[in-house]
């Protein structure tokens, strides 16, 4: 075993038979681990090793440090234990159950106590993993609590194990509360239980250099009573100093109102066109029939912030524009609340504070909506696992709008309401599939941040930019329809790009010509008389597409069809620029991108180094801490 | 190490480095591999412990034999290489290309030779392995050639490593004719290579005892000329003498024809039913017009082979009954011949020969259809990778047919034709999974085999048998419709079992009115005018359904929409007794059973030993064999 990370300090830790010298006391009636591994008292690191850390449990009493070596394919885990009783369950799961996953497990059986890389059936029952993938390096009594260290590769090979990827890792614990005579003994089922999600895979770049000049603006909302409503975008006009001159953005966060953390579901600020040179003060919701129409020429995004999302850096080379002649001086903050509590009376001022410099960077920076227009055509039948809607920003478009050398994208934010389960976005040229701009095969609407890429994508006219968002549907009975409400749904990676173009929106939908061609389909293979529909009364050219979709009758065929559908009708581009103007163009009835050959899954990495047969034992005697 | 089978005699192989101590010979010019294990030298197995034996390549140049430890589950191969001259690659692959293989690799640089696990990319590039699971036991040279003993876990986690199952194995060879500075200096693609299909974990059940008294019978085709044609199934009766006693078949095999190997694809023996008490003799084509038509009623299936298969021996608790009163004195052999470049003048003798007993066993055997009619209705577009059909034995059918103890199946023989190639039947009893009656993932057309269960599944009144095929059409440009055509296809499974029912056929398709729906579906999405199609002056309701799906405009909507029928539409049951007789019931538009859990894919073990980390070193040094 070598310690792998530049990061660790650790450095006089001396054999992996070291944790077998590791001593537990306890006593029989309340036992308290107090782990002392004899030949590591004292070495532990002088100061952290670990960037990142997150408390697991609502209290915080187990709190989980880590770095990752990349070199090594390795991450080291610090979990700190606060008071702890009988042990704990620490692992990963496909999306944060405690059934099926990958654990660590620090148990007592009352007289030894030990450490076992585990994992756990579909009944929650805990098993011992044939390969043994979590190494427990260190273990401690610190004055604030139990403190181990172990290490996993990313990848183990172990069909049991969670494969570490860069996307979002459902991290779950489990508190023992009493001793267990066997690890098999364990259901995960009786525990106090819980999870915590992360990006455990962070691209370790460097904070960039800021400029020395950096003041600071915050565009929030005038303290708003939040509707209790469901769903409500709020909109607000902000309006800069006349003659405000030329700046970049190079940083911007969000400013939650204390208390609102859960309500504040997304924020965007738009910067009106500058074409328009006055706009009525407004706050308001954003679909209000009193809201000035004039609002709908502020749509070019000047930052984003979702749910979970950290301060957001702009790379060295490139800011956001803001201010100068040729940029409009009204901003529009669009404030997504979630209030599905329909709380009353609470206020909010939440908002966005850029940082910003008038030592202009290079490139511009841009932020471009890619995937699925916001519109009803795009549904989810009912009772779905894994139903796939697909977003195309196609050749014409990027061809039409990308000038010759291309942008770069350094950043993706991808964005789904509740029923999301994966998004991807790849780049396709030639016909072929190249690159995954991002990806998260464990996305959570619950947790939606601005990643940076670990590698920047360059994008040239003529790619194609193809975005798959996965949804589960099970516990609907209706069908979901594309639209802005939280309980509608939405396939969008925002990708931040520099050089900036006037392109802000690459995104497609179904023709509505041919989705009306499978409604028909529909009712004639279900021998319906369409005046037997539940909308009897409205002549079915007059219903809604949502009112046509809940009146389909789900099943396997008719979802099936759906999907069939939306993988062959042509579709319609929304190939856009800032002010919700279509490059010139025809962009109806456009072919479905053709792929002719997909990206091949990686295959991991097998670790080929030895690993314990089983548990790692340590020895308890009696004592108190 | 240990040496794991009881059956291996190579007791005194003293440990996993004796390996290291191998040494090579060879000369610049002509290399000429002669590896002696230095420890191993006299210690060879004084006989075979290897139960199977095949030929690799056509000439019988590479030899391969091999056992089985269930136990440990872990196969020993012994690989004998008759004159080879720089190395040779062995390995397994999904459907027996050099592509995405998984090799073991003996090769030389001129100066040292290597033994190492690799694998080969989609170009055929071989890499190392980073887990060597092969494990090289023995290299020696022995009069024959060079004889390589190593051995291999069925599961080795190993993502880039195939997973030996109990199904069809493509095994892949090559030849390597000069040295290669280094294993990824090895192309597959310019090498001599090739493939043989076994089934390399046979299930080992002994021989059963045979009856002291076993007549054989030899039911051969006349001396027929086999058609020019492609397709050709052959009829031909046989009458016992009169007043044939009661026996029971005990075992049978084939009789090909010398030369015509290639071109009799499968044979089985029908008796008529005991209503009609006389036959006209015949022998000709089974479609002929001048066939009588009372050769219809020779159904019951006494005897199935197909290519590849071995002798077969019934349990030692069953025969299959034949002769005797109530039992008709007449037998129709069938005998499909496939004669693709239509050869003509070749006359062939083949058939079944029977081994009887009067010695009658406890239970009679009996042989039933489970899988998909042979119909035109159930059909696979063109141009696809992985097109699914499924046939169900239903719950009201095997309610209807099986008498309460049930029955016990053990063996199984998987059909289809060209496209087939995965097949399985699953056992659901309440809706849910239970077991796996038989599958395939590697099923090829070219290896038919009766297969022995490993257990024998027990199938109780009112559960229900899914048998689902996967076809490849990717070559095909029409869609391939059901039927006895080997363009055509078949979905069937021939399950052996004890004791005799009536039931013979428990099969199904799809309701052919649902599939007028279809047609009516595809042909008003793309707004074609009934008469524009290709049948313009047939109206279509006479069209024929062969005649329907040609005409479809096949693409991602018509296949997908064509798939979501099949799983969704009611289906017609052949619950049938052996005289093509129906059992009383309504077997038309009856709904698809419902599954509300299927099986889990059991995850393989992993091995948990130590395994060298790269390949194994012998030294070369100058000498000629």
């Amino acid at each position: 075993m070598k310690v792998p990370s530049h990061r660790c300090r650790w450095a006089t830790l001396p054999s992996p038979n070291a944790r077998e010298a590791a001593s537990m006391y306890g006593t029989a009636v309340a036992i308290f681990l107090v782990i002392l591994v004899a030949a590591l008292q004292g070495s532990a690191p002088a100061e952290s090793p670990f960037p990142y850390r997150v408390p697991l449990d609502p209290e915080g009493t187990l709190e989980l440090s880590w770095n990752v070596s990349y070199r090594q394919e390795v991450i080291h885990f610090q979990l700190l234990a606060r008071a702890l009783r009988a042990g704990l369950l620490f692992g990963m799961s496909d999306r944060g159950q405690l059934e099926n996953a990958d654990l660590v497990v620090l148990w007592t059986n009352g007289n030894s106590a030990y450490f076992a890389d585990a994992w756990s059936d579909q009944k929650g029952k805990v098993h011992l993993d044939a390969q043994q993938d979590y190494q427990l390096l260190q273990a401690q009594r610190t004055p604030e609590g139990l403190s181990l260290l172990f290490k996993r590769p990313f990848a183990t090979c172990d069909p049991k194990d969670y494969l570490i990827e860069d996307d979002t890792v459902h991290l779950v614990y489990g508190i023992l509360e009493e001793p267990f005579q066997s690890l098999e003994a364990i259901n995960t089922s009786g525990l106090q239980t819980g999870l915590q999600r992360v990006q455990l895979l962070k691209p370790e770049l460097p904070i960039p250099n800021l400029p020395s000049d950096m003041p600071t603006m915050e565009i929030r909302v005038p303290n708003v009573l939040i509707p209790d409503n469901e769903t409500t975008y709020w909109c607000y006009m902000k309006e800069l100093q006349e003659n405000f001159p030329s700046h970049h953005i190079v940083k911007y966060e969000a400013i939650i109102t204390k208390g609102n953390e859960a309500l504040v579901h997304h924020m965007e600020v738009f910067q009106c066109t500058d074409e328009v040179h006055s706009f009525p003060s407004y706050s308001g919701p954003c679909d209000s029939k009193m809201k000035p129409d004039r609002l709908n020429y502020c749509r070019h995004v000047l930052a984003a912030w979702a749910l979970g999302a950290k301060p957001f850096y702009y790379p060295e080379e490139a800011g956001v524009p803001f201010g100068g002649p040729g940029s409009s001086r009204f901003l529009r903050l669009e404030v997504h609340y979630h209030n599905p509590r329909k709380m009353q009376g609470l206020r909010d001022s939440s908002g966005i504070r850029l940082y910003y410099t008038t030592r202009l960077r290079r490139f511009d920076a841009g932020i471009m909506e890619l995937g699925l227009v916001y519109t009803p055509v795009m549904a989810i039948p009912p009772r779905e696992r894994a139903f796939v809607l697909t977003g195309y920003c196609t050749d014409k478009c990027t061809q039409v709008a990308l000038s010759p050398p291309g942008i770069h994208i350094f950043a993706s934010q991808l964005h789904t309401h509740l029923t999301g389960r994966k998004v991807v976005t790849v780049l396709a040229r030639d016909g072929r599939e190249r690159e995954i701009v991002n990806r998260d095969n464990h996305y959570s609407p619950h947790f939606q941040e601005i990643r940076m890429l670990r590698k920047t994508v360059f994008v040239k006219p003529g790619d194609v930019l193809i975005t798959n968002c996965t949804y589960n549907t099970e516990e609907r009975q209706q069908a979901t329809v594309g639209g802005l409400g939280i309980q509608e749904e939405m396939c969008v990676n925002y990708v931040h790009y520099y050089p900036r173009t006037e392109l802000e929106l690459c995104k497609s939908a179904v023709d509505a010509g041919f989705l009306q061609k499978y409604f028909h389909m529909v009712d004639r293979f279900n021998d319906r008389e369409v005046c037997t529909s539940p909308q009897a009364s409205v002549p079915p050219q007059f219903a809604s597409v949502p009112e046509q979709f809940a009146s389909v009758p789900w099943n396997s065929f008719s979802s099936n069809v759906l999907a069939a559908l939306y993988g062959y009708a042509p579709i319609s581009m929304h190939c856009n620029k800032s002010s919700a103007v279509r490059f010139q163009g025809n962009w109806d009835l456009q072919p479905l991108p053709k792929v002719i050959s997909t990206l091949e899954e990686p295959t991991p990495k097998c670790p080929t180094g030895q690993s314990p047969a089983g548990p790692t034992v340590v020895s308890i005697t009696g004592g108190k801490s």
